[in-house]
């Protein structure tokens, strides 16, 4: 009797969720933990999003348009303009959070069981995601030691079957920080064009590049039918808890059915995208700004990753990640340890372990993502705690 | 070549969206029109919402918890208390708007393909949300002739067949102002735990009530199993753009289930959550004034109905609607007419046609849907150019 669905009894806990009652305990013996496992950036929100929504003058807090408010769509027009893509307003639905975004371009294009293929290690809420639309995920692995780039077209093509709809990109990749070169986003575009399949381009990161250019699924010609955008401004002017993102196509069809997916749930919320509209304002000045402190975040994220023996770590080009093979034998055994058995001057760390990134069984044990959203000095001392508690671990 | 899916082509625009541009039309003619065919509250959002929002001092807008934020889930309980109905914090997941609870309540019982029973004229939003879960609604009539109440424990047990998994109701009803008694509920209980099946009741205007008493699912003995609660504070507190809505159950492995769901999606928005805990306090003061508008409200349009003659409608007890059955042949055409054939003193009325609100086809054809979202003086004049609207309508 009262059996949950399928779909309830598959959904994943976060994988690092498992991980809490340890950091907790952590903290109860008095141990500070570094939080290098969540991707929840410690850059203040802009004061220019603050300021918009204390001084909105609305009496009546009333249901915005279900596309999203005419003003913001118009901003994000201009916004799209300035990093080269000419979208329209008529091309984007702001969604509840990239998450919504997500789950619509999912359902939008697959039928129940139907596949998206995505590059592991991946974003571990695309699982979730894929559970809420009852579709599959079909992982095709990349390598810690090339850097997690993309395989190659055959290998790609080699995994196509009639289930199969579309393929899925971060790009700058969470949880890797890798860049996909415009020849990877050409090669996607190639295999999606001959196959009649969507790619779905999770652009998030977009101004977190910190060598070489950001391709996005829009650079590249002759996409428009295929091309689907999936964006947030929950990075970007670090306001994960604003929930406002934003799908984006050119194919019209596409576009008036996410629409209407839009009016089903009746809108996003509306003074984040007040803000989020003051946001976008900012312009090229706030991101070098921004850039510029999480380059040095990354630089040294990356020494103290070399600076442990028998690490694996192509330099991450982007986002504010690394993902790295760190010279342990199971890293949620690691995590646990650092969580509970190690500390050092009375703090330690927490990383997120690889498998939660994984989809395929037993992969990722030995890696683990790095999250920078630390200042410089935590983030040394960090770095500095990790390599210890990797010699700890391995002397256990 | 890149077909959507079949979500995609089925999800239904929003029925009274196809009236839109009749509306803009009459506006460029300079005609006002009554806006008697949205949901959308005139009645301010509290002072106490906006200055909680206005003050809130945290300098980063982060992730907040994905079953919602403690203190708001603490108020919540507090605030189901004070309706009468002990409610723990665990026992509820906030979401974004009532609208995400329910796609989670669909997608958490059914597979793809099952079926829910709604009682028709029903939210047309809930087609949408069935939609993008994948599942079906069984529609069962309801009348106006007997204020669109409940139809006989037969007639309902003799539609259940495996695919069903629960029975859906809203309590006191969208679109009809039918408030359903303590015996309807508790007969819809005693289905549901002899069937196996879950009740899903959105209780969004549970303040909303004008004669009688409200009942709660979870005023009906023993249905800790199968009774999901569905809520928002769009309408309560004059908050639609908020988008903060709760799912609550005692069933635990279903809330388990829940909040896995929220952890995929991260997070509801923050802010709109901490506007929500501030509205939360100000307790039965507040209701009794708002009622006592909305009831001033619910009697002008009740006279004004029964001043057509003709009109079938049994004076609705709850919400803000009434669902009457004109002495027109064609609702859709009649609401077009009025928009764009008819007008007294530079004025017309928008309604919301019948059809919009049943699945079965040829089904509310006579019948419309007016909300009291509008102040007394202004609803008065709507409903007597709404009376002049249905003569002339019915004399072309």
């Amino acid at each position: 009797m009262w059996q949950l669905s399928r779909r309830a009894n598959e959904i994943q806990a976060s994988p690092i969720r498992k991980l809490v009652p340890y950091a907790d305990e952590a903290r109860k013996k008095g141990i500070h933990v570094y939080h290098l496992n969540i991707g929840q950036p410690d850059i203040e929100t802009p004061p220019e999003f603050w300021d918009a929504i204390k001084t909105y003058q609305q009496k009546v807090l009333a249901y915005g348009h279900s596309q999203g408010l005419a003003s913001y769509l118009k901003a994000l027009s201009g916004y799209y303009h300035q990093c080269g893509l000419e979208i329209s307003p008529d091309e984007i639905v702001v969604t509840t959070g990239g998450s919504e975004a997500i789950v619509f371009a999912f359902t939008l294009i697959c039928e129940p069981g139907e596949k998206i293929i995505v590059f592991e290690p991946f974003y571990t809420n695309y699982n979730g995601f894929a559970t809420m639309a009852s579709i599959e995920l079909l992982p095709l692995e990349t390598k810690a030691e090339k850097g997690f780039h993309l395989p190659s077209r055959e290998v790609i093509e080699a995994a196509i079957d009639d289930d199969v709809r579309g393929i899925m990109i971060c790009n700058p990749n969470n949880p890797t920080g890798t860049l996909f070169s415009y020849q990877e986003m050409e090669m996607l575009a190639d295999i999606a064009r001959e196959n009649g399949l969507f790619i779905l381009s999770d652009e998030v990161y977009r101004e977190f590049v910190y060598e070489g250019v950001h391709t996005s699924i829009f650079d590249i010609p002759n996409v428009d039918e295929f091309a689907i955008m999936l964006d947030s401004i929950s990075k970007r002017y670090s306001a994960c808890g604003a929930r406002v993102g934003c799908l984006v196509t050119k194919n019209h069809k596409l576009h008036q059915a996410a629409v209407k997916f839009g009016q089903a749930r009746l809108c996003p919320p509306t003074l984040e995208q007040v803000g989020a509209e003051a946001a976008l304002k900012l312009g090229a000045p706030y991101f070098e700004k921004v850039m510029g402190e999480y380059r040095k975040r990354r630089d040294i994220v990356y020494e103290g990753l070399m600076a442990i023996k028998g690490t694996v770590c192509v330099k991450p080009a982007g986002a504010f990640y690394a993902m790295a093979k760190l010279p342990i034998s199971d890293s949620e055994e690691f995590a646990k340890f650092m969580l509970s058995k190690f500390s050092y001057q009375n703090k330690t760390v927490m990383v997120a372990p690889g498998p939660g990134f994984y989809a395929s069984p037993n992969k990722g044990s030995d890696e683990c993502r790095i999250a920078y959203v630390l200042n410089t000095e935590s983030l040394k001392d960090a770095m500095q705690i990790l390599k210890l508690g990797v010699e700890a671990f391995n002397s256990r």
